[in-house]
């Protein structure tokens, strides 16, 4: 971590937390995403305000980031949260390709606020058949050969 | 499972991963949001199309679907995906707060089409410090500090 640079961000994705909260639109969670010294994106929880339960501060400002810089990768880029991203924003900060990850408040202290991100790890590793979420699968073979096809597509493009 | 009903969703979720993966749009995942007998939204990989790493079929659903209902709930509503669900999808799937899921085609077969599915469930259990994503915490306290003014807003709306 380098110390002044990271706190310097951090401190702002901090304060997007709280200002956004107060204003209602959502939980207290703020994020950046920043490359070099330049915040390309900035984001806040707007689930409740948009009604759209992925709009949680890391993948808003994810998406937004990918938006001004025209590409589904941010390499090169560190993403800053308030706090530890639930599953759903981990795994977005995977799929986004930045380089780190800085965050302040725990999953527990999000869990004693009231968020389900620390029940969502424990949740998530399951098989199946044993989450609460009632799942099931079927058709397995008629998807395979989608995925067959993919392979043969010769101009398939990766992320 | 409601079979005959399931597999009619099911499989057009499966035509859709077909369809829009062959024309270009992005990898091989379809998905499908129904209350009772109707299509309330669908979904499709978007993510090389729409320079949005965030926009795989199920969260592009979830998301229009909400969108389409004005909530950021979807109690009632079952999500169908042409394949078992990335971590990111999944947690969305939970914060969405669908009644069920079911899914087509395995992490492994993902995995076998090259996505990091599978490597994601592997990944995301791990402690922050032995991650492959470089990763810090600082400045807890701070943000600490945010939580607790939400738990003191009293006209904050739980999600």
């Amino acid at each position: 971590m380098n110390t002044s640079t990271d706190e310097h961000f951090l401190r702002e994705a901090i304060r997007l937390s709280r200002h956004h909260m107060l204003a209602g639109e959502g939980g207290p969670f703020g994020a950046l995403v920043v490359r070099g010294d330049q915040i390309i994106a900035q984001g806040w929880n707007r689930v409740t305000s948009t009604n759209d339960p992925t709009a949680h501060a890391e993948v808003v400002a994810i998406r937004d980031a990918c938006a001004k810089l025209n590409t589904f990768r941010l390499d090169g880029c560190v993403l800053y949260a308030s706090c530890e991203p639930c599953p759903m924003c981990l795994a977005a900060t995977y799929w986004s390709r930045v380089d780190r990850l800085i965050f302040a408040a725990s999953r527990s202290d999000a869990a004693a606020a009231g968020f389900d991100d620390e029940w969502l790890y424990q949740e998530l590793p399951r098989l199946h058949t044993e989450r609460k979420m009632p799942t099931a699968q079927a058709m397995q073979a008629e998807a395979q050969a989608v995925f067959q096809e993919w392979l043969a597509k010769a101009d398939r493009i990766a992320y």
